[in-house]
């Protein structure tokens, strides 16, 4: 069988091999039953028990209060980037965008067909390389969206933006969710794509207060009213089983990890590892400004793309894929979710010490 | 290992065990790659090749024309329900619908929100039953749409509906697609979830014509608008990986099976058995009219809910699984999609025959 490498891919991203060894299992028989997990009918007993304890671990992980509902739907945060105005913003109101990247400038695109957007900040001044620390919030926004982790420029809200009492918070939270704690109870909203740190792609975690629910319209299409989901328990058309199996075998892993606190803390370790060294590199720089850098994303240069591009070849062949940033950015991109080992980390740290050897002036 | 059981669920149904196989071993490793095909970026090569090669059946599989786009969505078939309307159905136009059950029917509900709907025909007076003959078109509609298999139902259009030049004509056959040869050229859109022939839940197959593409409004949401997909060959946003890749090995196994034509005989021998047996029954009797029975679902009663309910629990315990009917036609419902083995009817056929004696009066 082929040796599994390293995958620092930014998303369809690693997932941990206990995981995929029981899948392997259930692709055949599911538990006893006979019949594989993508075979199952989603009315099914074997495939009720697989959705209920997905859910339930959803609940257990994030401690989420009684009333949010936990839906699992299709179409990717980017279809959350136009719901959640479909649903939540009317024409006459403002929603307030913090725009600290790519994904929340669609998010703003979308919204802006509904209704008004204020753009309460931005970092786009300096190609989104920090978080801003001013936020002028509009009068009475509908909700305040955010994206707590930018995959593409390696930065992370350390903490969620303070909003006034009773405006919604929502949050795009695709590539760092449950790689720490988070309070749901500050949240109206949040979402994620599951293919960075939940599972596969084609499943969206979107967590959401009860009132948000049935505040939008219901001459929408049906499919695209959250109550519509919410009231079918994400039944109301075939759900993607394969995508929730996952999912719900992710979080028993996550589980078995001592659960949000305890992947916080080795996040920070693999995390910091990373940055400690780049502190101190002579060749290499991060990106990102130190009090933003992301947890999940470390991105860095050397600030010359011909030996960025050396350096990537030089990994690649060594079994570490994946490590090319994004073009907006360029040279590198480490990303280290939550499945991703830290002896991962350790090997990209020897690589790029004996590269700084070989290339030191 | 659990042995595998005879799985005549409705969807999501039986695929081939080879397929299946093929996907223990890429969980882990997709070729040679290190890297699992759920957590291969969406952009490598690797899945790339994954992707292309699915598109490359689905067009020689149907020899899908040229000026016609392979798409692989999310949704579902009930998020086509309103993307359709939303993209080709004008406040002042009319669509046709031909009503033939549930699923026609949730269609026609979301186009009444973007046009005027036609019911072209309906067979609600006799439950569904049938599959009309008469089809009153409106003068000049924008398109006809129809579902040409009926899952719950068990019917099933012998042959497309006839519209007038320039109408292009719809068909969600999530429930048939590549069951049979079928003619793309008559289309202006073929759409199907890809759950029942096609492999898991969670991707939605669309072969639309590209002037129907570049029909649609620009100012609805970038991710509702057939042309993002198609300009973005399916990757505007990440897509369901490892649902394409299911779709592609099922395909494969498809054209080892001899194609279309090929499996079209096998679907007639398999559901041929069965109605013939039910037509000399004493005891079973199909539900569907003699012409317009379908080749994928066979429904059938005792007449007597007891009894029904006797014989699915002994097919049951004898490891014929999924076998009971929707409620909204009872009895028994077996579901033999292309990937669903003739000994699995042969062994049904065994039980009816058993079970038949058992209760002769």
């Amino acid at each position: 069988m082929t040796e599994r490498i390293y995958n620092f891919s930014a998303g369809p991203a690693a997932l941990p091999l206990p995981v995929l060894e029981q899948a392997q299992q259930d692709l055949i028989s599911l538990g006893d039953t006979g019949i594989g997990v993508l075979e199952h009918s989603h009315r099914s007993k074997a495939f009720l028990a697989v959705y209920e304890e997905a859910e339930a671990l959803v609940r257990e992980l994030a401690s989420i209060p009684e009333n949010y509902k936990v839906l699992f739907l299709q179409g990717g945060a980017s279809s959350q980037f136009f719901m959640i105005p479909m649903n939540l913003l009317k024409k006459d109101q403002t929603a307030d965008y913090l725009v600290t990247g790519s994904w929340s400038k669609k998010a703003v695109k979308e919204a802006k067909s509904f209704g008004n957007v204020n753009v309460a900040c931005s970092s786009e001044d300096k190609n989104f390389s920090y978080i801003p620390e001013e936020v002028s919030l509009s009068e009475n926004p509908a909700y305040v969206h955010f994206t707590s982790n930018n995959t593409i420029y390696g930065t992370e809200f350390a903490t969620e933006p303070t909003v006034p009492a009773g405006v919604p918070l929502i949050c795009d939270a695709s590539s760092d969710i449950f790689s720490r704690p988070l309070d749901i109870s500050k949240y109206g909203i949040v979402y994620a794509g599951a293919q960075k740190n939940l599972g596969p792609s084609g499943v969206t975690l979107v967590i959401i207060r009860d009132d948000l629910i049935e505040q939008g319209p219901t001459d929408i299409p049906t499919m695209l009213q959250y109550r519509t989901h919410s009231e079918a328990g994400s039944m109301y058309n075939t759900p993607p089983t394969f995508g929730i199996y996952v999912l719900g075998q992710v979080l028993r892993w996550l589980k078995e990890q001592g659960g949000l606190a305890a992947i916080q803390e080795k996040n920070q370790s693999k995390a910091g590892k990373l940055y400690g060294y780049l502190e101190q590199s002579k060749l290499f720089n991060a990106t990102a400004a130190k009090q933003d850098r992301s947890l999940m994303n470390v991105t860095f240069v050397t600030g010359d793309a011909d030996l960025d591009a050396q350096f990537i070849a030089k990994a690649t062949a060594a079994g570490l894929d994946g490590l090319k940033g994004h073009r907006s950015v360029g040279g590198m991109r480490a990303s280290i979710y939550n499945a991703f080992p830290e002896a991962g980390v350790d090997k990209l740290l020897e690589m790029m010490n004996q590269f700084e050897q070989e290339h030191a002036s």
